[in-house]
């Protein structure tokens, strides 16, 4: 594997979500392989439901590097405990890019394979949000992307970005950099000035 | 897309699929965004399953139909919020209808492929019942199937009488009517008589 | 299907299953079906997520004996209701022998399609325990084996003893049966000596 600035980013994209489901897992009191678990579903999950959903074979059943980080992952845990308070808004960062880079990857691979632009959204969306979800399930609780901030929406919206850009001509590369552009400036923007989602009223 | 009347038995149960998540997923005040996938994952999970198991690419990925109707059941939702209590029996109805065909197109499409019927009725019996179970696991209940009403029997029912017409010689298109007809008339005898399946006594 | 001292050690596994499925829908008053369907899935969840990974056909669709077993066990819940507690000692041996049996049954088939060993034992690891997963998020509790015993952990064990044996230049027969008998001294000796992993700890 040659170490690009892609790679890099995946990278850290990987680690970021895999914390997020280590720690929400130790909150719950999980034991160390039930951490990891939840950690590598976290980093994993959407990406594998998208190629399940393709027919294709799982990406980590061919390449260790994602099983590897979030090992990392649940020791950086487990090591800098104390620390991850104050980390926080670093691993917020990381995690918005690991966001738009899984976005993205899931959007190329869909195109990849022949499929039109509206199953390439959903497909990049999955990637992006849905191993957040498995999360939520694997700790029993209701999907926090469901009723809180703008996450999935970021996908889409950078989805939407690409599909334009390409519609109009542009190199793929460019637009798929602004595409994740896109998820990662309006999840930033979404967080900082506190604008989410109008909740769905219930009659009952 | 021709429309049949077919077509418009898949349509009026993919709303009432559709709506029933939705609803839920508002009483657990969810935001619009929320709201939609546990709208669609009730609309589609179940078909999705079973296109999955059968190791084919799962249907609405090459006819985005179900997913609109899921959004206008979103806004149905938003709009005759207050009126979804009186329009009650209507959407019953439909979602019964739903159940019906959705097992038919289930288990024809096992066949089709060339499995045997126990396999088809297990994929119909999915194909109507495994979104709901998926929409209960994405908003945190105990899937309700489970413990309440006649609903995933229907559909086996109904798939025993598929088997059994065919093996009587009767024409493949008789034998899904029939089916339909005895997974409608089953659910709502059911409910109208207040039949249920005996809870499992417990030990512990 | 001939009748071999393999097939009788898999027919006491997914009965084994299929009961601690059932037993723990019945005590959430789970219906009949309820409760059949979480026995099933208990069952054979873990061997269809791995089948859906590995992209075959999941191996109850050609061969309906993990059902019919499931329906058995419920039997056995219904009549033997009262004594399952005085069973308790028995029903645990076997589970064991079925997670035993499903990890090394898991590592096969994935090493027979040419995969690394890595994935391998990652897919005995999910054939054996994947299906109490899948029972939990059913019943909507917290995975048990996120937090308590040794359970997955000794799938991973035996994964590695066959690996070891494998390149030791031993029998593949004999590997299997050494990695089996790793997983189940592992797991009775953990209960036995109430030996389980630490709990990871959480910052918050």
């Amino acid at each position: 594997m040659e170490i690009t600035f892609y790679n890099v980013l995946d990278l850290i994209g990987t680690m970021a979500f895999a914390i997020s489901g280590t720690r929400l897992a130790s909150a719950k009191r999980f034991d160390w392989f039930g951490a990891y678990v939840v950690g590598v579903t976290t980093a994993i999950g959407g990406g594998t439901l998208r190629d399940v959903l393709l027919g294709i074979t799982p990406f980590w059943m061919t390449q260790p590097i994602s099983l590897i980080l979030s090992g990392v992952a649940l020791l950086w845990v487990v090591v800098f405990r104390k620390q991850l308070v104050r980390q926080k808004n670093t691993w917020f960062l990381f995690d918005t890019i690991g966001l738009a880079l899984f976005t993205v990857t899931g959007i190329e691979k869909t195109l990849g394979m022949g499929y039109a632009y509206w199953v390439a959204i959903i497909m990049g969306t999955m990637t992006g949000a849905a191993g957040g979800v498995l999360r939520d399930v694997l700790i029993n609780e209701v999907p926090l992307i469901f009723r809180k901030d703008i996450y999935a929406i970021a996908c889409v919206l950078g989805g939407l970005v690409f599909w334009l850009c390409d519609m109009a001509g542009l190199d793929m590369k460019i637009s798929a950099i602004l595409c994740g552009i896109t998820v990662l400036t309006s999840r930033l923007l979404a967080v900082k000035y506190h604008i989410s989602l109008p909740v769905l009223k219930s009659a009952d």
